[in-house]
């Protein structure tokens, strides 16, 4: 099982086999085995699999291949609509129309998308994870009719791996982990923390490619900026007010 | 694999046995390995074993007994602090100030979390989440030392357990998974899914135990009050403001 985790790839291209409807169900089973809230459940997993379903949904994820080639689409929300519901058909009054509530429905959805994705790969079939989920939720709402209190966090794409691509580089484990409380970086162990990226051809290649001088660049001017970013950020929060998280 | 995610439970009692820091440290490198978002690694994990540390963070987790007697407490973190640093040292100007930048960043710890999970499970040991993390933020961010930018998403106690308890139910399938889009629910479909929660005797002597009419009244009166709710709102969107991510 760690030999499993340990060697996770993103899988960006998938071959054309379908993923039978059975295997499917017995992956999503076992996902909502997962650990979450209070067992309330509080997320849902749209699963797109429909051709002009996932045509429309292309966009949200900025015409990312993924979307359109792969036999499955899951989409992971945040949702306080099916239990708000019930505790209005049972006299009960229900208080989940605000932040914490989509925060904590927020790592509910996430932790059952980590668990498909593991589930998924255990059985062969290899996943990607789009971050655009959120910088376009607006759009994902309209497409998959997403009622208030449901809010799109995270998209998974998933079939059989056409190619199997070089892992991923990490940060040596002290970037990540702190012992008993944080200890704030200095500039010394910054620089030996990212030395082994930076100094690595691929990095460098990447850079050059670019056309920035450092790779830090490339994520601040290219991948996240700061524009992107605050114009995404206006644009999430007024998703919350519209689906009734955040007044 | 399956049968593992199938056979997860949440343990709450651990023996005495400590986690052996080198078992520790193997599954934090492959909880490393996970997805996350462009490779920025934007989470921390602060692993905290020293009983004082532990005993200051018990009353943010409203003094859960799990919190002082498991081995080990991992607090996921968002953590857009290293890489902001980074970026300045490398003639980069970073902006991820923004609430964009504070979900990704909440993703990323959640997944993580969640890769622990399923990783300490693999190799026997017990793990439970605490939902308080968001709650008493502020607390744990005073006790853990947490710089901006930097905020605790989620909280895990893991030890060998001690009492391994039954499972849990589940709501069928259908309560969480839509086909292609979302289908919202009619009343009569919220009573079939809630029947068989609402019709064991385990849920009816809840009910009683707390003196309700009802299992929702459980929920919205007593553990996920909309008082409660709205009130930890605040303070959460407060903590977000404090560590940088809002303005």
């Amino acid at each position: 099982m760690l030999d499993q985790l340990n060697q996770h790839r993103t899988i960006r291209k998938y071959s054309n086999e379908t993923i039978a409807p059975e295997l499917l169900n017995q992956l999503l089973e076992t996902t909502c085995r997962t650990s979450n809230t209070g067992n309330m459940q509080v997320y849902s997993i749209v699963v797109t699999t429909d051709s002009t379903i996932k045509e429309q949904l292309s966009p949200a994820h900025f015409n990312q291949p993924m979307v359109k080639q792969a036999p499955v689409v899951l989409t992971f929300c945040a949702d306080f609509n099916r239990f708000s519901q019930w505790c209005e058909q049972r006299k009960a009054e229900p208080g989940y129309d605000n932040f914490q509530s989509f925060i904590a429905a927020a790592i509910d959805a996430s932790i059952a998308a980590q668990t498909f994705c593991i589930a998924a790969e255990s059985v062969g079939l290899g996943i990607c994870y789009l971050g655009t989920t959120t910088y376009n939720a607006k759009e994902i709402i309209d497409v998959l009719k997403l009622p208030k209190l449901v809010v799109p966090i995270t998209t998974i794409t998933v079939g059989y791996p056409e190619i199997t691509p070089e892992q991923t580089d990490r940060l040596p484990l002290d970037a990540v982990v702190h012992r008993e409380t944080y200890t704030d970086f200095t500039p010394t162990l910054i620089d030996q923390l990212y030395a082994e990226k930076e100094n690595s051809q691929f990095y460098k290649d990447f850079v050059a490619e670019n056309n920035k001088e450092t790779l830090a660049q490339v994520f601040t001017d290219i991948r996240y900026s700061k524009k992107n970013n605050e114009f995404f950020s206006e644009k999430f929060l007024e998703v919350l007010k519209e689906q009734g998280f955040l007044k």
